[in-house]
């Protein structure tokens, strides 16, 4: 690929999370160092809160939601830069009725998540 | 920083671009292995042939624009996504009378960019 649409691109449903998909833009099999995803959640939906043990570099496409890292919430609109470094626990709640859409870049590297107690 | 809004971000002139600035949103040190960039271009801008020494992962967020890739040249718009390898020869653009605004990540590694003869 030189250039792909990201609507062409299929979207998979992402558990444990509720009402949301990733479509993988440009995957490790692609690009040598790290994956470009997007990520959308319908109003509602969300993910619980989670470590990973790769960072996330994340940019807010459009709508709005809370993002929970580490001990603090933040609200987040459209150009947001979101930086979560790993293992710092975090989650994410779409607020509004519009879908929440981000990009989430990622280390080409092995991934645990490891869901967190309510 | 958890968050940081893009607009928040002071530009710096990128040469040897036309009408381009880039905004480096998370950089190298701040995550620690690939740098989220901004880079936006007015109309009549764009960057001419050259190849880098890192790999590009790119989102086109607004406007519209020619991009040269090695032999082959894209029109892109928002929500496409761009793989520039190591090396390509590659070039910028604008198409029309609106800013192109577009996310650009590379590896945290030296990037020496070698500008080509037109």
């Amino acid at each position: 690929m030189p250039v792909r649409h990201a609507d062409s691109v299929p979207r998979e449903p992402v558990e444990p999370g509720r009402r949301t998909s990733r479509q993988v833009l440009i995957g490790p099999d692609e690009a040598p160092n790290f994956a470009l995803r997007r990520f959308t959640m319908q109003p509602g939906g969300g993910i619980p809160a989670h470590t990973n043990t790769v960072e996330h570099e994340q940019y807010v496409l459009r709508g709005r939601a809370k993002i929970g890292i580490a001990d603090e919430v933040v609200e987040v609109k459209p150009d947001d830069a979101v930086y979560i470094p790993v293992g710092v626990p975090h989650w994410y709640r779409v607020e509004g009725d519009e879908p929440f859409v981000f990009l989430c870049i990622v280390p080409n590297a092995p991934d645990k998540m490891e869901l967190l107690g309510a």
